[in-house]
């Protein structure tokens, strides 16, 4: 378990606590994305998927390293943020029957995961700079170039193709 | 009470189910945001907060617009992802009592409310792009710029002050 919100004293601890949310995060994204890749049935998009899941359980090593670095044992906090993403998603996908409006609505859920990712990478990045920890900061702003990459990519898709057809 | 997912068939349902959890969300924010204003310390932020609380209001008209010109009366649909976001940010701000810190929390929490905005307007122009809906997806655009522009205003507040102090 991470840390309470009531532990919350300092930017320290804001950062600590942040760093569980997104620990939190990418392991449920580590979860749901090969559901995903057995729904999908463009191949474009599962190997988008496919490629997401290798590069988030690359970043799950990063955090962890950031933890590390920052004298923490890696945690999760349950982020209801998260939760409630997927539990969309989830929902979505279990009802409708269309292929090519599933796709578009994996694609859509998929780039609202990515977004939050960038949020808090991006939050995560500036406080670890404000405390003094470029090394931390550093790693963060790898993560958050490559969740921005994978979110252009999910952009050209759903431009070019998916919607398109889904249409 | 909005579409259901289960009634989602075709890329018409997922475009206006996407409308009406939108159409929550902007509702859910004209809620969450006083309190925020209430909270804050910095005139900057809460100045910032005011701002998007009327961007906010108007924002809410133009969705309607869309649900009008798409031949729908607005309605909003259950989001768990923003109830998520703004569940933690209810938690953090109920318990953080070092005023800097706070303000460095809130202001993350409004910009991972932006993401998720960012996400789904950019989703919703594109779909309506699509479904040959180009009067609807210029009024979308030009909200998902509005709230582009918040975020980087956002942004330029974390990095220049709020985290600074904090830290």
């Amino acid at each position: 378990m991470g840390l309470f919100t009531r532990d919350i004293k300092t930017m320290d601890d804001l950062f600590v606590h942040t760093l569980q949310d997104i620990y939190y995060v990418e392991n449920q994204i580590t979860k749901a994305l090969p559901k995903m890749i057995a729904k999908t049935t463009s191949s474009e998009l599962k190997q988008a998927f496919e490629t997401h899941l290798k590069e988030t359980q690359n970043q799950i090593q990063k955090v962890e390293q950031v933890f590390k670095m920052h004298g923490h044992e890696p945690k999760g906090a349950t982020c209801p943020a998260i939760d409630g993403i997927i539990e969309e998603a989830q929902e979505i996908m279990g009802e409708v029957a269309d292929k090519d409006v599933l796709d578009a609505a994996m694609l859509a859920a998929a780039q609202a995961v990515e977004h939050y990712e960038i949020t808090r990478y991006g939050t995560l990045a500036a406080w670890a700079k404000e405390l003094g920890r470029q090394d931390c900061a550093k790693v963060l702003h790898e993560i958050l170039e490559e969740e921005r990459r994978t979110d252009e990519k999910l952009t050209r898709i759903a431009e070019s193709r998916v919607n398109r057809k889904a249409a």
